[in-house]
């Protein structure tokens, strides 16, 4: 057989949500008249908007009639019609972002897993500690150096720059996935500075960005002042528009980004994700982007904000409970992430087993998003109204039990 | 700026069809009047089957209602209930794959491209030339050595190992694209043979299997004894159910399939794979997956090979007219890919352009897939028929007038 990539074998086993899905697995198996509630991937509940519903139908349609037929794009970067949509949108943020700056995908976590394949192994990255797996692993797979921003109980859970310290390429993800924290237009200013400094790119994840009710955080890193040559940005509707089971996401490189060869040459980075994915990827199914292009239209915007508003108004309720119980946290607001402190000092792990035994209910153990998530865990507002109540009932017993 | 890749700078600029795409432009520009016949990219014309339609909708109206929304798959692996549709299929055409051993992926281009980086970049990788450009593009860009194994007019174009020659990681592709050869039994046990007397990987393409006519001719590697301790399958519904537009394949990795580390231990490709794909994919769309499982039932199969009848009688009318004409070419036959050497002696890309200009006719020019296509051109039997009809008409004029 041929020779493996050895680094795979520095990663855990698993990738975390298989491995908390193979532990609930087992306590079903053991428990199998337990009342579950899932507080732990972050998978939404509500049903796709109708105008998505029925845009994707049309499209159906369209496919199954010769004149209307769709085969490969042309480009496999999307269609006109929904990068113009995704322009739009971005204007109404605040953000210019021309058409040809984005590219469409089948969700945020196949371009950030990817997009570091057009840069040298020998770059440093940068991730703030705890992060989304994704940005670690997809680095640590290609043998890169991976060092750390510590986020923590002291800066809120928004790491920011040490100017002593060299990177080359930097993950960030604001509103942040664990922990709900949010980068402020000043803070984002301060990473921009940093990644000029450094001659460094910054990939931006900006997945939860419809969760911002704050209308001086920025919701996209292109609505600040000089990240144009800097920055790249990730979105996905999994989140805004409920799309995690329709896979469809967006990400935009300005045309200001060059990195420069070894020779002295300037090379446009958009072209060479272009040329990456132009062999590696055949673009988005048709009828998925017609969906994600009704997200955009004014009613689709009315009706995917309908189910934000229900998913922050469960993120209200299990912040206010734990406000009431006293338990540290942050997100919950301009977040559906609520990140809070183990209760009787307990590790993640522990607090996950304890919680899943005495009353059922799942959420991420924060060690499985970094050093600084020990101690910590993460509870989605992705759920159901009145589990979200009930999940809350629960915990509020068990802590009651455990303060004893 | 981070440093790039390199590897980048090795490659052609542009991915081989968005170069002919932009040259096709270029003409449309000049010639706005032209009536262009498009036998170039294998692109699929014919509607998607009515019931993989139906299916799709009522996928759609799951989506929409809450007591049946589908979210993220805990695998990102595919369903169980389209792995099962695709075991049953593989029953029928004589290979025993379990559903455990089948991914479900956005087509054969995206795994064709990244399985490589499960195995190290210091192993030797064999493609036999011409071939698609992905086999050596995606190996190119993460630095890996590309030996070739020649196909060519001695050999009827159905490269054959040469065991004089190691290597780590074998590309085959039969029916082949572009070549329209296809491999007997008695070769690919041969190349099984000479995988395993390299410790060697056989990554298998079956995109075109459903084109096989030829009781006699496999339409899985895995339809021959000794594959499985060898070989990866991919295979697509672009081509069988015309899914170029809807995105969906599969990829097969036998359970016998282990690597070996330096350190000695042994690990699972599939497991491996599973690993890469957990952090850098989340499945594919569920209508989508809905709609694949309806091209694997009865009524499913009995619509789909409608349309491949449809392409097959143009492959035969392509076929004949290179017949009558007394023009040398493979395919046509098992495939619908015709492959014919270029009248007068020409070369693969002056004979794109005269066709271009002369006649408005569309193909690929086979240089663009290797060093041996050069003098040789590629054309598809993916077309409408009135206009492959159309094209040969005007192919025997350019013809006559070249043979003047």
């Amino acid at each position: 057989m041929p020779k493996l990539n050895e680094n795979f074998l520095k990663l855990e086993k698993n990738y975390l949500f298989i491995n908390i899905a193979k532990k609930i697995n087992a306590f079903k198996q053991a428990n199998p008249d337990a009342d579950i509630i899932r507080m732990g991937i972050g998978d939404v509940t509500l049903p796709i908007a109708p105008v998505v519903v029925d845009a994707m139908k049309k499209a159906c349609d369209e496919m199954g009639v010769k004149e209307t037929f769709k085969g490969y794009e042309d480009s496999g970067a999307g269609y006109d019609f929904l990068k113009n949509a995704v322009s739009g949108y971005y204007k109404s943020i605040g953000a210019d972002i021309s058409p040809e700056e984005i590219r469409i995908n089948d969700g945020a976590k196949s371009d950030c897993g990817n997009i570091v394949d057009i840069f040298g192994d020998d770059n440093i990255i940068l991730v703030t500690d705890p992060a989304y797996p994704v940005y670690v692993d997809s680095n640590l797979m290609s043998g890169r150096k991976v060092i750390y921003a510590d986020s923590n109980e002291e800066n809120g859970f928004a790491g920011m720059p040490d100017y002593d310290v060299h990177a080359d390429i930097i993950y960030l993800c604001s509103p942040n996935n664990p922990t709900g924290s949010v980068y402020t237009r000043e803070q984002l200013a301060e990473w921009i500075d940093y990644a000029k400094k450094n001659n460094a790119v910054i990939i931006y994840d900006s997945a939860y960005e419809a969760f911002i009710t704050d209308p001086d955080i920025p919701r996209s890193i292109f609505c600040v002042d000089g990240a144009k040559e800097v920055a790249i940005e990730m979105c996905s509707l999994s989140k805004t528009a409920g799309f995690t089971g329709m896979r469809c996401g967006y990400t935009v490189i300005p045309d200001a980004l060059k990195v420069t060869a070894s020779d002295g040459t300037e090379v446009s980075v958009s072209q060479l994700w272009g040329r990456r994915q132009g062999s590696k990827f055949n673009g988005v199914s048709y009828p998925v982007q017609r969906g994600a292009e009704a997200v955009f239209t004014e009613e689709g915007l009315k009706q995917i904000h309908e189910n934000i508003a229900y998913y922050q108004e469960n993120a209200r309720i299990i912040s206010e409970t734990m406000s009431e119980l006293g338990v540290k946290f942050t997100g919950g607001i301009n977040s559906p992430y609520i990140w809070f402190k183990c209760p009787c000092g307990m590790g993640s792990w522990e607090f996950f087993d304890t919680m899943l035994e005495k009353i059922a209910v799942v959420g991420t153990p924060g060690a499985g998003f970094g050093k600084n998530g020990e101690g910590w865990f993460r509870l989605t507002a992705f759920g159901d109204r009145q589990r979200t109540i009930e999940a809350m009932e629960r915990f509020r017993k068990l802590l009651g039990e455990l303060m004893k």
